[in-house]
């Protein structure tokens, strides 16, 4: 585990791998914090320079199966550029899990053609209500590749990634910026008013490589702040609207947000353990 | 005057010919309000067709010598595109003037050639602390096209364009972004976050176009909301942060921002006044 935004709360530390244990009795999966999880400079869990080691100890390392991302906040936009020219062939092999801010990070991962990259909860989210659930099925996702906690509608045959409608908006026309021609396009966001959701989803659908997605899913708007005056549409509304003057396809609601019913939602194809 | 976001308050809209009036004795500029200034749609000044129609009403009427935004807010990018292609020839000898939301279509038209677009004050600014000396500073570049109310460091030589951070970052990407190559790039906030700043200076500077402009100059950043904890970094020490990393010469502060001492920056060069 590593964070490459804002530190991780020493409680959640506590009660993952408790949870972890009392999940996987016969065979706990080990889970090791990089001591960088706890560490402060100012808005963030260490120093830019302090994360992005952290993340490259993690996933550079042969011992590690995956690289879950402790929490969000902000600050992996501060380390992506850093991290993304020093990674060597142990980190493609790994799983790489987490939302909100790690997007940034999932984005630039996929865009190298990393295999293994899934919006899912992370461990902060045990503090959520109800988030035991959350952290079960990350494990789950993480240690078995179990597809119960899979978004509804991912598939085989459909290509599929997920991110907070902020944080795609801020990396697009970057490096960063993910190619997702011919993917279910999953967006949520949490703590915005609407007229911001509006002008995000204007950003988003007036790019033309995002264009080029098979389709947009509207997940949970959580949170959304007073709008003054009232804005006149809800979120779903706001979501057909641009998805008609894009001529990108409205596919429906997804089961993802900021919250402890957050699903999983492989990048691309999801590699499902073979039975 | 139209007002392609935010409706105007009627107050604004009855002190600003007075002012005028009382500036300009001989010869008082006509300002017309485009009855669409005062229509009301949930967060708009009248719907987007409707505010569409209003600015192609001023932009293509001969008898107008300015487009006049009354007032930013948000909309801009909800109509922007429906009126770019319908714009005539007698639109492209007019002023316009504007900032905050209205950089929408500054960015549009400046893009599609128009050579008289500037940053600058607006109407609603009248009802700010000191509020008529910003008026009175968008009449004098209307009017005389006078230089007292340019931003000090803009020249004959160097071409120059404002934003504001949150408006250019979201119209990066898409078919509304402005090409600065070789341009002084002014950018000013307001009421958001430093770690909003930051976010919005690495997406800003992070694109590959952007990055070919002459240099970054940092306007003011008002009513900066909490941000939990403490970033850590001013929003000068940010913008030096992200100019040295993506290699955009830093230029120092401008005088522009969300208040009355808001200067005048015309896009590209500055049609001055022949003496």
């Amino acid at each position: 585990m590593v964070a490459p935004a804002s530190r991780l709360a020493a409680e959640a530390a506590e009660r993952v791998p408790a949870l972890a244990g009392s999940l996987y009795p016969e065979r706990p999966p080990e889970i090791v914090f990089h001591p960088q999880c706890f560490a402060s400079h100012g808005h963030f869990a260490g120093d830019d320079e302090t994360r992005a080691h952290a993340f490259l100890d993690i996933a550079n390392d042969e011992s590690f199966d995956a690289v879950w991302f402790a929490r969000g906040g902000y600050g992996s936009c501060r380390m992506a550029e850093a991290v993304m020219c020093r990674l060597t062939q142990p980190a493609r092999r790994k799983v790489y899990l987490g939302y909100s801010d790690a997007g940034v990070l999932l984005a630039a991962l996929y865009r190298a053609g990393f295999e293994a990259v899934a919006h899912g909860p992370m461990a902060q989210d045990i503090l959520r209500d109800g988030g035991s659930a959350a952290v079960e099925r990350a494990l789950a996702w993480m240690v078995d590749r179990s597809p119960e906690g899979l978004e509804p509608t991912v598939s085989r045959v459909a290509k599929t990634a997920a991110f907070n409608m902020t944080v795609l908006s801020q990396i697009l026309g970057t490096p960063l910026q993910p190619v997702l021609d011919a993917h279910v396009l999953m967006l949520e966001e949490v703590g915005e008013a609407m007229y911001r959701i509006d002008r995000l989803l204007f950003h988003i659908t007036s790019n033309a490589e995002i264009r080029r997605v098979a389709g947009m899913m509207l997940g949970r708007c959580s949170r959304i702040t007073p709008n003054e005056p009232d804005f006149g549409m809800n979120e779903e509304e706001i979501a057909r609207c641009w998805c008609r003057r894009s001529g990108i396809p409205w596919l429906g609601r997804a089961d993802i947000g900021h919250d402890a019913d957050n699903k999983i939602v492989p990048f691309g194809l999801p590699l499902l353990r073979t039975v």
